[in-house]
């Protein structure tokens, strides 16, 4: 099924290292092209051609990053071929209390893995790159990316001690064949090194998948966005565009990443005498480069604090991602004896995670760095939303201890590496797709992106926005809703793996937190309770005006006396100390903790 | 204790109902005034001597609000005389799960109760009023506030079922005595009506405490702020300022309100042939004044859901702070067969609340009001730092039942309730005070707000940046940090109260809410465990490709042997249980819930 679809909107030219044309028989490929995806009878029914004809359908599914922000993944099946794009995680929220992380629900991917044929990562953040250990896990398949995206990958497999995975290096320009798609990486400017967009070529036209993006024509390091190969993908025809809507409510351009560059200069010419603490993001490796180059400039040394942040540095330095000039780190324990003037510290936590190095610092209990009155800590990052809190507290201390902190919006300290709505009006007329899909935004970001491109010119019929688990035939003659796949969010726990949907496991944890915890205990014995009951309580509000033990006593002593153990069960019996208790306590104090009656056979 | 300072930066003029001078004792006063509050053994020690030089030092003792936005409270101590400035109240966060409400801890002022003269609330809100039920169920004191604010305290005192509690309506401009206080209450603007700074006269000199204000010239109904009033306290002198610090990370100015109200005739006017509904605080009087106003001009009727936006709008009207024109409103039942352009919804839920009017027509579980596509829903209100997921979920709910949302810096739909810097150096302008002490903020508001007054010209040293708990002295010759008081936070669950600091309820409630729970229960007979233990487990995740039920049994089996019950306690034994139980599954599960060990005897 390579390359053979005569069709212009899908004709590629000038792929850098085109595979060869193996099965090119255009004669045939026509005719698929005239059969009707949902009547296979118009064509001659021999089993070569039903296989062409099933696998002429394009379908793409919704795993994650669509109606919410944060664990990437979707999918493209065609025939007997599946490729994913971005296997993303998220992290937990109040909602989801205690839980490590939460990756999509792959159930309809592990069920055909046969058909997979490989993972295509578009970047190395979190949302894109954190739910592959998990997929890994599940079944065997072969992950592209970036150099860099490669290299964050890697670090989490040996975490998860997966050995085995077959990597694929892609740079910018190229073309990988994954099963019968031919899909070409194109050069995109985001905030981490080495992203792409996605130009995939199916049977029935070109896909362009923007991955993350903004336009960024003056980069600190690298090729600014590849427009020239978006315009020419254009000219020929893309079919369908899934574009990222994360910054979609923001009016205007994303500044460039050096308008970071130069504010960070003035603040380093400013605090000549002082102490600098630089907090960013560790992937951002471009930022990293701007500070190390800055350092060298005004004639400091750099230490890195934090775990992520050395490891990052040390993995984009092996690949030739971040240029370290000569003698420039020096080790963080070695900056005590050394003065302000001399040192720019670069850490983690800018989202004032709870142990980064950051707030470890403003918590008084990093044992390398103590902040005081001589320091200016500069927080290159905004708050992610629902991370407000967390770097407020962080900031706050940090102006207990006497240091100045420079953050958000007082500064041009840091830029998205999301498009804005101008950006997103280039790539659309650029690329001029007959059929657009939003991605990577909750469905308010979504719903904007759709107005965005109807204002643009595009009529709502062409246009679908999608939930978790939807799934969409695409094709010449337009987008078609088929039946969802299973889909949904999977709970990471230590070693322990949760479905969200089928789970009581959050429901538990929410209602333990909120009302707290009672335990009643009885002993039975030959269909007999014998014995005191045990009333535990834990993490419940008692008005300690009163003494409830001797009434609470009194509920359980008459549950038990009110049902007869030698006709009925030792279940029945727990549902009803269970039942009067609740009703007990709710009258008395207004309150619903979650009731535990244990009943111990002796 | 009456107007008898001599000193001209205490000496007001122009008080509309001054108290007649009962104690004019200007030559006793001019002793204390050069007695050292320290040293006492200046004057000559009559114990009428005694009591006055006791009386003229002035304590200010900060509860809350300080440190932290919400629960605003402050006191002022002077000899047997303490007035409490606001009772406020702050909702629970991610930290303290399932709680109602939290208010500050009043030990101090339990302990004092027989010197506390009153409460005076500068404003109606929750973070200003929410404590005072609390408050008035530990002792009896005056309450005094303007009418509105009144209004909205009776709401609460009649459901906390308080009805002796003594009320004391004030206007701007008049001045209340409170002990050896004289209050004068200043109009300022806010974004609820009635809302006052106090200018407070005290033996050392006024302290001017500014509540929460703006600088709003061209407000909707009542007056703008008396900045004659403010500038003449300045030019008489004010020893201390204390000044509300909430948007000092904003620079210029304010919008007025009536800016929202031309934003929202334009809305009327597009929407002509939609249905309008708009979400805003039920407390924003001059808000609902506006959308009552236009509802007439564009000829819609106006229809009120949510039981707080009833409640205050008809208080409001009762006290004459709404004029709700002829015929205008509509019930929400009668809606239903009206065309969607006669009708404007005016609702609660502007921060998404859970349970409010307006979530609940986004979940499409609203009996009243059915939203859909040719709606257009205005949120009038920015949200609250921590409410963000919860407003967005709606947002996201409103966009998928096919409804316009208009929201946030979208449009000029709403304006903060709080100065900005151009405001705040307008109000440290006029009051040139000797003293200063910024309230109502984290710590990175009141340390901005600092600096704010230090580039005005103000030394470092007259500044102090105060925290929950603080006594500062305050006289002519300085402020002085004393003792701190008893402080922190009450948490409301239910009927039940619990002290922050000596709880481990909330420390409970994380621990199970993070990682679940297990209950191990064992029989004991006459020293001997009996029976089969009985191993529950709730919220926790297990890994479901083991089976943990065996190694979990024998690991209670083995701590059960190995402990010699005829030498030990029960207590032990659930000790032992514990730790190993714990032990096993932090190896087994890397996870570690809590383990709760129950033994019943019989």
């Amino acid at each position: 099924m390579n390359n053979q679809n005569e069709n212009k909107r899908t004709a590629f030219n000038g792929w850098r290292n085109p595979k060869p044309k193996k099965q090119d028989k255009p004669a045939a490929a026509k005719k698929i092209k005239e059969a009707q995806p949902q009547k296979p009878a118009k064509v001659k029914n021999t089993v070569r051609q039903q296989h062409l004809i099933g696998s002429k359908r394009v379908k793409i599914m919704f795993f994650g990053g669509v109606g919410e922000i944060g664990k990437n993944m979707t999918a493209i099946e065609c025939g007997n071929d599946i490729i994913i794009i971005d296997a993303g995680a998220i992290f937990p929220t109040e909602e989801t209390p205690g839980f490590d992380l939460i990756v999509p629900d792959i159930t309809y991917l592990v069920e055909n893995k046969r058909k997979v044929r490989g993972v295509i990562l578009t970047h190395g953040h979190e949302d894109h790159i954190g739910g592959v250990p998990y997929l890994l896990k599940e079944f065997k398949v072969p992950v592209a990316g970036t150099k860099l995206t490669l290299a964050l990958v890697d670090n989490k497999l040996r975490e998860h001690r997966i050995n085995d995975a077959k990597q694929i290096n892609v740079v910018p320009g190229q073309v990988l064949q994954m099963g019968c798609f031919k899909i070409r990486c194109v050069n995109v400017n985001h905030s981490i090194a080495g992203s792409l967009a996605l130009a995939i070529e199916t049977p029935q036209g070109v896909i362009f998948h923007s991955g993350d993006f903004k336009i960024d024509l003056t980069p600190v390091a690298g090729e600014a966005i590849d427009l020239k190969t978006i315009s020419d993908l254009g000219s020929k025809g893309v079919l369908l565009y899934m574009g990222e809507s994360t910054n979609i409510e923001r009016s205007g351009f994303t500044m460039s990443e050096t308008v970071v560059g130069a504010t960070l200069d003035r603040l380093f010419a400013e605090n000549a005498d002082r102490r600098l603490i630089i907090a960013t993001f560790a992937s951002n490796v471009h930022r990293l480069q701007q500070i190390m180059d800055l350092a060298v400039k005004h004639g400091r040394k750099v230490a890195l604090s934090g775990r992520s942040m050395l490891n990052v540095v040390e993995a984009a330095e092996k690949i030739g991602e971040i240029n370290i000039p000569d003698k420039i780190l020096v080790d963080i324990s070695k900056t005590k004896n050394m003065r302000d003037s001399e040192i720019v510290v670069v850490s983690t936590g800018s989202q004032g995670e709870p142990m980064s190095a950051l707030t470890r610092m403003a918590n008084g209990d990093n044992s390398q760095v103590t902040v005081g009155a001589n320091d200016t800590v500069i927080i290159s990052a905004t708050p992610i939303p629902g991370n407000e809190k967390l770097i407020y507290r962080v900031i706050n201390n940090l102006y207990r201890k006497g240091a100045n902190v420079i953050y958000e919006s007082l500064e041009n300290i840091h830029v998205s590496g999301h498009a804005c709505r101008e950006e997103h009006k280039i790539m659309h007329t650029l690329l001029k797709p007959k059929y657009f899909i939003p991605v990577h935004g909750e469905y308010r970001h979504l719903k904007k992106h759709a107005q965005l491109a109807e204002q643009l010119g595009m009529t709502e019929s062409r246009i679908f926005i999608p939930d978790i688990g939807n799934c969409v035939d695409v094709s010449q003659k337009g987008l078609k809703r088929l039946a969802d796949v299973p889909s949904g969010s999977r709970l990471i726990d230590g070693e322990g793996i949760e479905d969200e949907k089928a789970s009581v496991i959050i429901d538990d944890r929410r209602q333990l937190s909120e009302e707290g915890l009672f335990i009643i205990s009885i002993a039975v014995s030959n269909g007999e309770v014998v014995g005191e009951p045990a009333i535990n309580s834990r993490g419940f509000v008692f008005d300690f005006h009163r003494d409830y033990n001797r009434e609470m006593r009194e509920v359980i002593a008459r549950a038990i006396e009110g049902y007869d153990l030698s006709r009925g069960t030792v279940d029945e019996l727990k549902k009803v100390i269970k039942r009067n208790f609740r009703n007990y306590l709710l009258k008395k104090t207004k309150q619903s903790p979650m009731v535990v009656p244990v009943v111990v056979e002796v």
